[in-house]
């Protein structure tokens, strides 16, 4: 299925004819996929031979020689390098890669902006050819055998182009965007650090926060733990020495929101200390606290649906299930014949008993069209 | 389906014979619904009668008389009267029960249980024949509309008996949570709120202090939302007012929470503002950083599972599916043909393409036999 190289192309494509891929975990050898799917020659490379080998064989681009042959003529070995390294190893490998002339234009995938490419200045790069990126996966497993060629589709991913970049480098990244199949976004470096320390990097340390508190707790208090708990810590599982690195290399605008969030939660602290029980629920020293909760609930609204589409107004339909096999494909095959489309499925499961709830999503007009087929087909449905 | 109340039964029966329900909304009426499917005759009241008739409709029991006809013989009217009000309305309602001398015994399901039960003594009320309860139904929708029988199936369910209580009064309160088909835990009315505080309460504030921090964001930053911050922030989104009476009914326990929670994530910043960028992730000073990570990662991992059960080992298989109706059930035909039984699905969609992944969660001893039969069907599939 997918085209094997057949060597790198040279020239001035107005598409991307070739391209190394540097570092193949999941996010350079889901690159390389995405990019062999499309036709581009892909070359791999990684620190440890074995990665690069094992991205070869499921078909993600060929082993990049060592030393590099002749390219047939004059110019760099491939049109763009994609350095899929930790953020601390961008600035070096752009270094090695600009000297082994490896190819024409330069871009990184490193989950902060701003300190690689000020390493890179400061190691003496050619800023000219790199265009910084950063891909917004959201994937939890890593190395390769995890890549998938549509790990980014329909997912943001920032491009930091600066003035130094000349409009045929931003081009190529951009191109590269596309084969990946992700809705590219522009932004300055310090932008987009500031960005993903909202987003990803601050929410992850006050997950942690709340989450260390469980360490010592009761099991009788964990016996009660529901949904909401696992939600707001579920992202505090995550490798602390990995997370070090990344929260260190973005630590001035992660720093500034943690300090906010911090002096939010001392402040409701306070205002429960001294306006909760046995005081009235309308003590006036708890304004703070539901003008916290209020902010919360702005805050929410404002984030948009999931892979960023926008929020849809759908709604739930929920039908008790058996928990054996067979009994969701008859659920469906009604759904279906319905013409109804599932937007979205979860199934509450009840230990020890042999029932669950399925949740169907669905678009609100079609919320009659379901519930009528299914109750026409014996499901004991409810909105 | 759901046998009428013939009317109140009285004497000693070894099980519930009889029921009041004292506030008609969600939780009330689904213990009503309950109740009267296990056969015990239900009489339902609310300060708004429209709410009582409407749970009289959906089959939840009868509106209770008022003012009250003879019982036919001495006693009480009913065996158990269970208050479903907010935590302020619990002492004035057991107050004015006791005084009509409505039930034998009496219960709550407020979600604290030490400011109720302080304000009850302070009322005068019978504490001999009050358990105090709380289920834990987690659900986030209100009204009777939304009521089920079922919305306590396998939860947790709180009582809180003491000293004064005879073991007649705790078998009823077990009765009733039998009849809900939930898992009684008895604890102190003070362990049951510390314990509510550190998995319920304080949660909501931090998922709010972090979601707050989005109300001033770049429509640039927001785009870059995740699912992380999506499940970090979800329970922000409740009623801020309902809010500050549960938080401030409970303030002691969760001020503290807050408070330590509060002083992790200053001390985060501190770390990251002395040992970030430039220097390198090694910089001792961001050594609490890591341990707040790791003792995040320990209390995340002590966590139980779905409704309490244990976390089961299980394995997720993808399979990409197009967006349109009946493909599900045409997947689900061939998982369930296979003799494998899905534990869990969900599914991503891709906004603007055709086609989403679904991931299946099977049990490990079961991925084999789904990849085979899905890949056998034409399913592009992957582990």
């Amino acid at each position: 299925m997918t085209p094997r190289p057949q060597g790198p192309e040279t020239g001035a494509p107005a598409r991307l004819g070739s391209a190394v891929v540097i570092g193949t975990g999941l996010i350079g050898t889901s690159i390389a996929l995405a990019l062999s799917e499309q036709g581009v020659s892909v070359w791999l490379a990684d620190q440890e031979p074995a990665a690069a080998r094992l991205a070869a064989d499921i078909g993600a681009g060929t082993v990049l020689p060592d030393p590099l042959g002749a390219t047939g003529q004059d110019g760099p070995w491939a049109d763009l390098a994609v350095l899929a390294v930790p953020p601390a190893a961008v600035a070096p490998s752009l270094a090695a890669a600009q000297a082994r002339h490896l190819a024409r234009w330069y871009t990184d995938v490193a989950s902060v902006k701003a300190l690689p490419l000020r390493q890179a200045r400061e190691q003496g790069c050619d800023l000219a050819t790199f265009v910084p990126g950063h891909p917004l996966s959201g994937r939890e497993r890593s190395g390769p055998a995890a890549a998938r060629a549509d790990l980014f589709l329909g997912r943001p991913w920032v491009i930091c182009p600066g003035p130094p970049n000349p409009p045929e480098a931003v081009a190529a990244v951009l191109e590269l965007v596309r084969c990946c199949r992700a809705e590219p976004v522009q932004a300055t470096a310090a932008e987009h650090d500031r960005w993903v320390a909202l987003v990803s990097h601050a929410p992850h340390v006050v997950a942690a926060a709340m989450a260390a508190q469980l360490t010592g707790a009761p099991g009788g208090a964990l016996g009660l733990a529901g949904q909401g708990l696992r939600d707001v810590t579920r992202i505090a599982g995550g490798d602390s020495g990995l997370w070090t690195q990344i929260l260190a290399a973005n630590a001035v605008p992660v720093a500034g929101i943690l300090a906010d969030v911090a002096a939010d939660l001392a402040a409701a602290a306070d205002a429960l200390a001294t306006g909760g029980a046995p005081q009235a629920a309308g003590h006036p020293s708890l304004k703070p606290l539901t003008g916290l909760l209020d902010a919360g609930c702005a805050g929410v609204a404002r984030i948009p649906g999931k892979r960023g589409a926008p929020v849809r107004d759908n709604a739930v339909v929920q039908v008790v299930i058996r928990d054996q096999p067979g009994e969701l494909a008859r659920l469906f095959q009604v759904a279906g014949e319905s013409g109804v489309n599932i937007e979205d499925i979860g199934i509450e499961h009840s230990p020890g008993l042999p029932v669950g709830v399925a949740e169907l999503t669905v678009r609100p007009d079609s919320v009659t069209r379901l519930t009528q087929a299914l109750a026409a087909a014996g499901w004991p449905v409810r909105r």
